[in-house]
Parts: C-alpha cells; structure tokens; sequence
C-alpha cells in the first residue's frame, strides 16, 4: 500500500529528507549481509576516510552511527563535554533550540545567545563573552550551520576568527545537518572540533547514519569528557577500529552501498560543483520569491541559505493550508512554518541531488502565488501558468 | 555504469518510453519465476481480462505479445489478412509511414491515402473509396488513432460511420500505440476489429509487451487469413488459453507484474479520469506554446493530440540542436522532428503517469523558446526565468 | 561495486542482519518522502499498534526508535531506571555480557548472575535474590531471551513464577533480539515490562529499527526515572504522539514501508506459525549436527534456541577457519564463536523468513563437517556430499 | 500481490527463465529513458560487440531482438532461406519438436531426422543425407545444441566435420537456447552461421531480448532470403547500426542495462570459469540422481547436458505430481516432462548464474525421492533427511 495521492510523482521539496537519485536507489537494494564478513569492513575502511572529504578534513576522525541528527548532535555533545559544564549557544529558529534543549537535558550549564527569527547568531555577543571569559569557563561553542527552520545560513569561519582573536581554547562544535555537503564548509581550515550531518540531507539517503566528524582536539576530550553514554560513544567504535572489525554492533548493510554511491556520485560531480549547483539553484528560488511579490524570512543576504529558503506568507494567509494543498493537490511536499513561524511561512528544500528542471517544476511560474491565489479566490489564473487547472 | 548526464533526474518528455510511477517499479523489482507454476498462469488469466477495459471492449479477445508496437502491427496484419489482400491506409506521419511500409513488404495491396503532416487523415477519400468498392475488394482500413511524430489525433468513429454508411465489410484496424488508456477509445462502440498498443506508452511500463486485441470478426478472418506467421500466430495463444498454461513462449514475469501494478493504478484512478487527465495535461502544453509564440505542427483543432505537442520552431533554426542542448545542458529528453519534419520541430510528450509538476517542469516558464534565445544568443535571459543560467 | 564473492547467491545463516523477503525489498525499494505529510503519520499509527501483535501485548505502548539493538536496550533502561539502581542480569554469553556492561556504565548497579556458556540463566540465583531482597531494593530484572552468541533460549514464564511467587516489584527487562517474532514470547501473560526487539532479526529488515515496548507500569517508571536521556526519551515520542505527527525526529521512509510490508508477511502467515516454523527449522539444525557427529554448544534441551545453533566443533580445529572457508569458498556466512568460545564455535542462524530448501542448503548432506574434514585434508569426499568439489 | 507461495525464497530450478543475480536486479531498477538519446546507442555499440563474446565469434554480427527464443528461431530462418528451400534438422525432444514445426509452417521443406528422446542428433543420418546431396538441394542444417526437454547436448564439433567432410555448402544454423554462455560453443571456430540465445536463460536476464549471431555467409544469405519478414527483418537492424542509432523500434531500457551488468558479471568470472562451473555443478546433479536410485533421461555420458537434468521417476509414479508438491509444499519449481515424457520425468535446472550451496539445497540429500516416497506413502522420512517434515 502507498500512502502518496495521486498520478506521477511525488515531488519532495523539503528540506529533507530529500530526493534519493536513482543510482542511490539501485545501490540499496539488496539482501543483508553479515558485517562480520571480510567485505564489510573493507567496505567501512574506505568508506571512513572518503566521508572525510565532505566535511573537508585530513585530520578528523568519522563516525558513521545507526541514528538521525538527533543522535549525532548527542554524540557530539556527550563525548567531548561534562555534566556541569558551560557552552555558549546560538537560538535561531527552531533546530538550534531543539539543539539547546538537547544540551540543557543533558546538564550543561547553556548560555543561549538568541536572535530574531530570520537572523543569523549574534557573533558580537559570542565576541563579548569570550572576551570575559579569561578564566575559560567556556568550555564549547555549539551553532548550527544552516537553520532549517528560517533559511540562515551562520558565518562560521567568523566564528573561528573570534576565537582566535581571545585565543579561546573552547571546543567548536557545528550542527551541518543541512549545510555539509552541499554549502561550504571547512572543517580543518575553520577549526571545527566536532561537525556532524545525517545520510537524509545533502548526501541524499534515508535517514539512519548520522555522520561525526571529531577533530584531534575533540577526541582528546572524549578521554576525559564525563558525560554518560553507551550506544553514543566514539570510543566503542574506535576500539573496533582498531581491532579492523568497525562496527560495535549492526550497521544498515544498504545504507552503507547507498553512501558508497552518493559519495561516488558527489565526487564525480566534483564537491565544489555540488555547492556552486546549490548557490546557482538557492539563489534562483530567492529570486522567484521576489518575482512572487514575497519576501524571504532571511533577513539580510549574508545569511541567505543555499540549501532552503523560507518564504513569508501576507498576514491575512495561513502558511500551513498552503503547504496542505500542494500536497493533497499537487502531490508536491513544501516545508512547513515551524513553532514560533508556523502559519507564517512555507519553506522549499533546495537541498541534495537536485538539478535545473526539478526545481523549474517549483520555483519558477509563480505557481506558489497562483495557490495563495486560489485559495483567497482571488485568482487571475490565466496570467500566472495555472490556467488549466479548475 | 549510467549514461545520462550529471545530477538530478532525467526529464523524459518523450512520447514514449514514457516514465515508470515508483509502484511498477517496485512491482517489477523480482527475481524470475517458473511461467509453467500454478501461479503465472492465474494471474495472466485475470491479466487478460482486465486489460480489455483498457480498449473498452467486453467481446475482444486479448494477447500479450513479447514484442514491440512494430511487432504488435505485424501481428494484427498478418493474423487477419492474406498476401495480395487490398487496404487502404493513412500516411499523415512518419509512424504511420513505417506502418505502411511494413504492409506493403507484407505482400499487401496498399491504397495510400496521404495528408500533408500536420493534418489528419483524409476520410473523405476513404468514404469515396468505400463508395466504390461495391466489391468489396478493399479487405481492411488500417489507420493510425495518434500519430506520434506529428500529434495528430484521427476521428475514428467518423471511420466507423463511414464504413457503416457504406455498409462496408472491411476489418477495421488500429494502431492505438499512442492513445489507448491515454485518449478516448472505443474498441466494441466504434467496432474497431483490431486494435493494439506497447507496454511503453500509456500504460507506463518498460518496453516489451505488444499488446493486441481482436475482435470475433477479426477472429474469425484469422482462421483463414493466409500470411505466413509463426512467433505472431494468434493460434498458438489461443490453443494456450484453452489448456489454461496460457504461453506458447515465455513471458516476461517481470512484466506481468508491472501490468497488474500498472493496470491496478489505472482502475484505482478511473480509465476516463486518466483520459481527462491527458487531456488536461494536452491542453496546457498546447496553451504554453501559443505563449511562447511558436505554432503547433498540428494544423487544425480537430486534431490536436492529448498525448503529444510536435512544435514548429522558426526557419531558421534547427530543432534537432534544441533537443540536443535540452539533453546535455538539463538532462531533459524531448522528441526529435523525424522524417520530413526533421530540423522542423521537436516533440514534448504528455503521455503516461505524469501530474501537474512534471508538465509544469517543462511547459511552463516559457524555458524552451529560452533555449531557442539561447542558442540564436539573442536571450533576454532575466525575462524569461532562466536568470540563474550562465 | 559489490563486495560479495563470486557467482549466484550469498548464503546468510547468521543469525542477524537476516534474509530479506522480496516482498519487502521491494516495499523499500522508494524514494524518500515527508515525515510531516499526512500520509506518513497516518501509517506509523497503525504500525504502532500492529507492531503490538509480535509482542502479544494489547497493553504496552511501542516505540520504533531510528538504532539498532544497543540503542533499543539504551531505551529500555535509561527510561525506567535512574543511575545507583540495583538490577539483577544474567550473563551466559556474549550479547548478555555487552547488556550488562551498558548497564554497568550507566551507573546502575548490577548483581551479575554468571552461567557457564551454553547454559541458560541461573534462575535459583534469582529466587533466592528476590527472596533476600524483602525491602525491594532490587529494582529491575534484566535477561536475554535467547542468547544469540550460545544458541540458548531462558525461560522467561519461570522468571515471572518466580516474580509473583515472591510478590516481587521488580521491572522485568527483556532483550528479544534474537527471539521476538520468531520464539514463544508473551508479553502480557509474562508481566514483561519492557521488551525489544530490531529490525534485522525476525522481521527480517535492514537494520535501523529498534523496536521497544513498554507496559504501563514501564511507562509509569519513565516518569520518575533519572537517568540521562534525550534521543532515546520516550516522553518526546509520547508528545508526538499526542500531536498526532508522531515522530520527535526523521524516521526511514523506507523503514516504515518495510515494516508495513513484513508485519503483512507475517500475519498472513499467521504469527504462530511462524513461531512453529522457526521451531521446525531450528529441530533440524539440531538433528543435522547430530547428524554431523558434532555437539551442540547449548548444554540442555531445555535451552535449545530455534533462533540460532552453536556448533561445537573438536578440539583440534579452529571454527574461525571453518567460518572463513565457508565465506571464501562457499559465499555461505556462518556466525563466529565470539569471546571465551572463539574459535570453539560456529553459529547457525535459523531466523527470519526462511523455508525448508533455504535451510536445506545448509543443514543438510553434512557439509559443513566435509570442509572441516578438507581442512583437516581427511576427507573421504566422496561419503559426504560434496564429491563433485575439488 | 504476489503468487508465490509462503515464507522464503522461491527456489527456481526450471532450465529457464532461471534466477536474476541481485546485480543485475539492481541494474533493471530504472527509470525509462529516451532510446534516441546520445547515450544508449553508445551503450548499445559496446553491448553489440561485447555480446559476440559469448558466442567466441569475431567475424559475427549480433541482433538484439524484443523477443523470446521462439522470435530469435524465426529471425535466424527468415533472414537466412527461401520458402520451399529444403533443411535438414533434428526431432530429439520437444524444443527441436517445435523449431521443426515453426520450420515447417514457414514453408521449408524439412528432411526431420528422428531420435529416441533421450538421445542425441543422429549424424549418421546426417552424413549419408550430405553424401547423397552433391547437387547441394540441402540448404541448411538446424540443429539444437542442447535439447531442454531431455537434458541432451549435441556435438556441434562433429556436425561442422561431416560438413567439411562432403564439402557441403550448407548454412549451419544453431539454436544456443540453452547453452551458450554456459556450455562450450565456438561459432568461429565450428563454423556456425546463425546462432541464438535468449536473455532469460545462461545470461541470467528476465526474458526479452532474442540474441543471434550472424556469420558473413549468413548476412550474405540474408541478401537474397525470400522469406516475408518485416519485425525480425536483419536488414532493418542494419541500417540503424549504419546511421549510428542501432534501434528500428523501442527496445527495453532496464533489460540493456541488465544485459551490460550480466555480461560484466560473465567477463568477471571468465567465461571459460563459467562454463567449467556449469559442468561441476551438472556433474554433480548427474551423481545425486545416482545416488537416489534414478535414473536420467540421457541415454549416454557423450550426450549429458551440463544445464539441465532430465530425471526419469519409476513408471508407477507420476512426475508432474512431483513437480506439483515441489512447488505447492517446498516452494520449490521443477521443470515438467514434457510431450512424450510428460509424467515420465522431471527436470532440474542447473543453468545461469548459480552456485555450490543454491544447488546443494536441491541436489543432495535426496529430496526429491523422498517426495517420492512420501507421495507413495512409503517414506522412511528418518532415513532421508525429510526428518523434520510431517
């Protein structure tokens, strides 16, 4: 039984979980296998140093754990930190303060530095606090790359130069869920300690690998970070790297052919292409939305987002029956406002194996206007492309 | 290894192989079975039947012939008709020429009744043909429902009324390769004697299922038609039926799967809303070609195809070029101009499990008659919506 | 790029990841979807509850949690159990043995009750545990089904006599990895309070789901229970639950599909029969190795496990070897002896959806003591079977 | 829906369509694509060459035909003879029964030459005809390499001696059916002008594609044939293959895609390896019928089929009752006898891309006189490995 309405396809424009490319599709189906067999750590071995390619690091440690970004933000926070203590971390929209909620349950004592919904983090108060913080009290610095929810797109390599600037030793943790891999990112020139994103975003998977990446100085605190944790521990994994075996327990066999291949096929498109194809193609979403008449929730073109963009909706406009009737209409999936936003905005994913004409299919015609149109019953249909819809 | 271009999906808007919904996909997605088990004669049993609704026929009797649409024509010739028997046939396209080429290397005696391409059949020749036949020589009208290459739609019960008006005994034979399950088609109402389509086309499955279906008439001239044939003997079917193994050969399981899947997506939506979907998809693309300013090849109304818009591109540009540039630079598949119209047009097909955002992927923006700017290196770019392409 | 050995098919008998149906290789076999559309929500709700059924509860509450085994066990105790907890936990083997180290760094105290390996829980231990523990210090009872690494099956109706013989409050823990959907388990007739099984075992998926179900007095626990826990918290599930959206983070589209489609599989099937199958299959392996002239690792009848068999192989070979050969040669996965009874032992796995011929290829004509008898280069090829190898 | 009975795989053993390895499975999970686009002509240039491996030919020219082998018979006659011209060809079972039949129906005259079934081509007869025909009225000899019905191979190497031996001009026409890719066949080397396979059988492919193979003889005869052919006309063929776009009419996608993924998995394994293994496991088969008590079909080792095994069962036992409770209770497709065998044997698949263990689940153990026994009521189950089975 499949639950999707309607003819034709299903056209999944959130931000994730994105479209999985035929080639990915093909390379998941099959049998189990068992992981104690010669060919999956062999398979693993590989697939641990290219993975390191993504987040642009020769000096990091991956980790490929059975879990979502959830999961690899608690992996990064529990392995490197301490129950007690304190960590600086920007609220931004609705995954940054699921992420703080995470730090706060897990006992850290969280210094939330929050901005205006459609703002990026406020870097001068991170500024303002390392500055004080003489007696390094701050023991990491979390923020999320790309916040989902709002389409901003944090300055991270801002972010490392203030810390150089104190010469703060805090750890520099980064949620990429929605930025590594297809927006710039650069983990070893950037410093970043722990950077982390899950199988179901750029990388264009099913969910169910959440991807860590530790620096040398993150997995030097793993030895004494106190924070409790089993499944979520990277040393359980290294000691089965050491032993050639890699795995502590089950790994998913056909997300592991399935990543073999979106790597290939990120690699041979070139990393660098895949993000300049994500600014070509965020970029012509942004300039729809003003063709629209709509204007973006970012707020300033600094934080622009090449992987989603969040489009505000006229007051008198409920965001969510708009999202409803793409779906039950159109068979096409948008993004939905989320908590303080809700009802206020729709968000289009432009993120992982897209190309020109799949976003043509969304972002251009003005389609999305014509449906606010319909809806409100106002609509000249004939001269926005919808003409032959009743 | 895969051969098509870079990131995303291949767009297919050709008229056919037309794209395969995910659920046939699945379907077919099985190791081989025994055709001789219990099982595949069952369910070909249950296949056989239902696929006469695609026809809209109760008094038909169906094969599913490992073949071709080519085969399939052969098959319905050669089951029918004796070398040396007179036909008149239809040349309005380049579909319709391969038809007739084959009948006349069949040894048949062909009257051919030619249109200029763009229009359709010349019944009115055929009703002064008829008039004089008071013999009865002419043994059969084979005519093309849609003619692909040029999006052409014949009136087939006007062929009906004709013959009726003539009282004249000749078998009606069809090639419904482009319309049936797509347009509207009446085998047992318009009593068309033999009617056939490919697997490939509305239905949505891969290629490799002529499928043909005779009426008692046809049936019964197959008892006497004297053409050599041995792979497209209906006889060997029928002695099959009546043991209830069902195939003189073996059938491809794969695809009696995608049948049932596809068949099971048809009956689920509604034949006829299938066909008003078509037609709705039909009207749009023709409605985004007025607004591109360029003209149908299609020369009248009449005839204009639901299943496929050929489009005349101005003199001094080569169609075959757009389709080129379409491919390698979008990943887009459109149809060649062939034949006599080649250079002339290119073809976007609208046939098979499409939606509204697939069509919108292609005819709206006005994106090819930007290709076309593009090209002659005339490109407004910024008025056309592909501002984001250097 | 495959890493598997040679032509035709790789034969699993390990006892997890399992075989996967066809069926359900297809059902999988889609592109990603959204978790927020109402299609999706509107499945897991009634997976939720079918998922009930493999467990035999109608009173428990389920939780398909996006990790493996380790994950689902992490679940079962941080939920119900805060850290300084004293728990009783039987160690008879290698996954008993990693439970209780997780147990151990999750700061509860744990009264490890040792068996030798290849013998079932010491369940006079507990009695005269519980019968001690008059103040109920002792706040859960943890045990492993079936022991995967020695083929042993614990009596888990004695655990509960014992429980209510002594009118002891203990939650009663269970691992059914290897057991759940495949042996006798009775959730609600047992007064189990937490059971869990993943979705690589008798379900017969690819890894990625840790299923858990938690009776009420379970849920009761969770709320006052002060153990550490955010990704695996079921009170962020519960909230979804409530909202009806369901999911707290992004589970596998395909996941779901999957399981749809293998809970289908095995209610047509009928779950007692296949409890019953399992029970006929795991017989046969036993008689095989008797057959064989080897012995059996599990040391009673009464633990016999129908899941998995642990051959023991004389002294004088190294089981590793045979694994190895039967991997190289064969392209036939076989378990490892894991831990004190490396290289003792080699495990047969019996689980999931088999049938007899699948099981035929490996229980019978006594190969597996032919390569032991090439390896040792004994063999009279010709008596055993494999007298066409070379 | 699917018709396959119970838990587990379906174990296929008929002599085809036989079992897809799961790489090729992987490959046919596509989309369609446009077959006049750049890339699968390309694709299809390579395929035409690489698929003249298999027949060891240099000099031939290969077709890839939409259709099963019954449409390669009808390419190979059509293009290559006249009607009325006289053959020479072999009755030694049902297939060759049917090829002479299809002969026959296309006008030839067909000197049918007459074995026992059980028994190879009788050459003799062929000398003596060649002897007696100095005025070279015989124009071509059809014979089938190896008769699927009674596992019975002939000596191709000896057809070509007694050719050469009278000098005779003859076409030598050969269906490979069941043997090429699996069985040693040297088109250059013996000297054979038409040869042809399908897809479903050594290579592994569901059904589909007819392969033939053309000498230069051949292709010249073809210049001349008189035979009606339009469908599986060479010459069409050959003008695409001249304009560089290979296809007179739609071909299936999914089954090139296949076709380049089973050929690699050939050329992998080498196709000498190939062959070598159809022998090991045919052998092996030939030695479990031996060790059951039967006896085979093959009348003599100089005729033994490596692909199939023809099983002949006492005369009081019905084996198309066997094959039916092999199917029903074990999941488990055996081929029928057929014709004049019918209920007299059943056959045994060992053909395509199998291995050591697929085979052990049905060629040892004595399974199948068990079923014997058991339909006779006889059965000491203990004694024959059906232990476990009421």
């Amino acid at each position: 039984m499949d639950y999707v309405y309607g003819p034709g396809r299903n056209h999944l424009f959130v931000p994730g979980p994105v479209n999985i490319p035929e080639p990915v599709l093909r390379a998941m189906n099959r049998n189990n296998e068992d992981y104690r067999s010669p060919a999956v750590p062999a398979m693993t071995k590989i697939l641990l140093e290219d993975v390191k390619k993504i987040f642009k690091t020769t000096t990091g440690t991956t980790f490929m754990i059975p879990t979502t970004g959830t999961g690899a933000w608690e992996s990064a926070l529990t392995n490197t930190l301490s129950p007690g203590d304190r960590i600086v971390s920007f609220l931004i929209g609705q995954f940054s303060l699921l992420w703080i909620d995470q730090q706060q349950r897990l006992n850290f004592k969280v210094d939330v530095v929050e901005s205006e919904w459609g703002q990026g983090a406020n870097l001068d108060i991170l500024a303002s606090k390392l500055a004080e913080d003489t007696a390094h009290t701050i023991k990491a610095i979390c923020i999320v790359h790309n916040e989902t929810a709002t389409g901003v797109t944090n300055n991270l390599a801002q972010v490392r130069r203030i810390l150089d600037e104190y010469r703060h030793p805090a750890l520099f943790l980064v949620d990429g869920v929605s930025s590594i891999c297809a927006l710039d990112f650069r983990m070893d020139e950037w410093g970043v300690d722990v950077a982390l994103t899950g199988s179901q975003k750029a990388l264009s998977l099913p969910t169910g690998i959440g991807i860590v990446c530790a620096s040398p100085k993150a997995l030097e605190a793993s030895k004494t970070a106190k924070s409790v944790r089993v499944f979520f521990d990277w040393n359980d994994y290294l000691k089965f790297y050491k032993l050639g075996t890699y795995w502590p327990y089950t790994p998913s066999i056909q997300l592991l052919y399935g990543l073999r291949t979106a790597l290939d096929l990120i690699f041979e498109e070139g990393l660098d292409n895949v993000i300049a194809r994500h600014s070509r193609l965020g970029k012509a979403t942004r300039l729809a939305v003003e063709a629209w008449g709509l204007k973006n929730c970012t707020q300033s073109e600094e934080w622009f987002s090449d992987t989603v963009t969040a489009v505000l909706v006229p007051p008198y406009i409920d965001s969510t029956e708009i999202v409803r009737r793409a779906w039950k209409r159109y068979n096409l999936s948008l993004g939905l406002g989320l908590n303080k936003i809700a009802g206020k905005v729709f968000r289009i994913g432009h993120l992982g194996n897209l190309n020109e004409v799949m976003s043509f299919s969304i972002i251009q015609i003005l389609h999305i206007p014509s449906m606010i149109r319909n809806w409100l019953e106002l609509g000249n249909r004939k001269g926005n492309g919808l003409i032959f819809l009743a």
